[in-house]
């Protein structure tokens, strides 16, 4: 089972990536995690559709389609996720080819702050709704006071985050077996 | 008066721009519009940030301290604002100096389809209100059908349209002038 | 198939409910589509709970669960569902037996204004899948200009409305019947 | 100055309910803080108003138009605010005589949990923008865990959280004076 994980974050020592790279090595036996990034994503711009598809959107997409699932964490500013994970939606949600239609996707946060990220994670729900992704509603996880949970390098230093992780992970297993079940009747 | 515009889409034929063009000519003698440009922000990343303001978003910043009030026009994608907008206000509303805070902000959205952007402009609004910024509460307009209101160069030709605008920028007038009496109390 | 109506409004002549009574008439041979009221459910109380639940919550609790699928239609009053509506989904949200629960929604709006009460149902949406139910995605229903579609028994008189309806309930047919299947695996 | 609070739970033993209670505590010289009731307002229904406005709304309408300022806070229920407090302000925010409109109003949230409430009560402050009210923008105040905050009678007792309060209370005073200052230019 190939999984790959979507940061909201470009910056270099993001608690959101940090995260999802504790996911490569939690994971266990028969599911893979791979990074996807945006960070060269130009600025949406449907003029630039018409004149073809920029290389790093191309990617993106292709990345979801070829994924069994996807895990996507996001940073919280204003009270929303970032405007660069909304721009990459953006792109890869428009066209004649949608991968995240029907595709299990798992959402996550972590913020340094006291509520984790909480509303940026409820508006990205929302946003993965609202394409038509089939979003993993259980467990929730939105994770707080980063700084006493994670190493200087971003390395998931905390246990019982990690045994959160660890089950979500199975949920998600589950989750996407299922619905693979599903398209295939 | 001193007003800037911002619009949420970096497209050419944008109806979001071409409704805020369409202000400039509208707006009542004593009122300037002046478009401001977020096509050159770079996705947000907080290491930008300690290595120097990118000059597009210090100029953003500074047209917007600047200007007595700003309107802002969005379209809507996956039934929210652009990610271009959002990663524009992600930029204005960190650092010291917070431009938004207190500035008098005005809404609008317009669309080819029947409900006009609404569901963006509403999350503009909320959006707007995190950051500190006075939003217009009414007229609240959303421009929905707009192919049969602008013509192929995105200029507003709906008279009924034109009239809203109309009211809409007098109220912006005095709500300006009412915020900037409470600040020099 | 069996399928129940939820209408977020009380009055007598309320368009939402008039949609809703539309529909039993549409529906295809093999999907009954019946009335579940919300108009005895007391005001939420966490102790009326510890008491024993209240008659009217526990039926419609019942009526849900019997059903194959839930339709439910909302007036939007300042900018979301209505608090009645949003005061039945928190009773029956709640307790040991949770029937929203991977159960098929599909969700409807109508208003006597432009934007057929579109934030309303964004928010409905938002709603049911915070509580577990698989919302039917497409296509979605939000009428504007009820007085022109609905005669004085809101009966729906407009044809290119009931046509969305009838494409709506069919769709929402196979939607149920593929939830089925994969619950049955 | 006169200050009324509103909770969105009609509990007995409610921690939201508890908190606005301890405001009065708290409360500086010169502040007086009293609770308003929504357990009798009616579910809401259009067919009620043309017959006559219920007493319990016509109370709370003159309540909110007399006072000075408004306290809400509210339990989070399915990731938003109450549907008992919705119902109430859907109540309030119609007819001809609208109290909320350009009325100063604060918002708190409580819970048991890790996120106190904080999706509910940034809901309830999108709704109070809706409505034309004032919304006191800083600080911002969530509080989780109450059980380790309140005791049984549900005062309030931890000591950090009462600091809180009483800052927000005083730099609600002074937004409330500004907000008059403004109204009678």
């Amino acid at each position: 089972m190939n999984i790959i994980t979507i940061s909201g974050s470009l910056k270099a020592t993001s608690f959101n990536t940090g995260l999802l790279r504790s996911l490569a090595q939690i994971a266990p036996e028969g599911i893979v995690v791979s990074e996807a990034s945006i960070a060269d994503i130009p600025l949406f711009n449907e003029d630039l559709e018409t004149t073809g598809l920029p290389p790093a959107v191309a990617t993106l997409k292709q990345q979801i389609a070829d994924a069994d699932g996807v895990i996507i964490s996001t940073p919280e500013y204003n009270f929303s996720y970032s405007g660069v994970l909304k721009n990459a939606i953006d792109w890869a949600s428009r066209g004649p080819v949608r991968p995240f239609a029907e595709k299990p996707v798992a959402t996550l946060s972590v913020s340094p702050g006291n509520f984790g990220g909480i509303r940026a994670q409820t508006d990205l729900r929302r946003l993965m709704h609202s394409i038509g992704a089939h979003v993993l509603p259980k467990p929730e996880i939105a994770i707080p006071q980063a700084k006493l949970k994670f190493d200087d390098d971003r390395r998931l230093t905390d246990e019982a985050t990690h045994a959160m992780l660890t089950a979500m992970l199975e949920k998600f297993g589950t989750f996407i077996r299922t619905h693979q079940t599903q398209s295939a009747e």
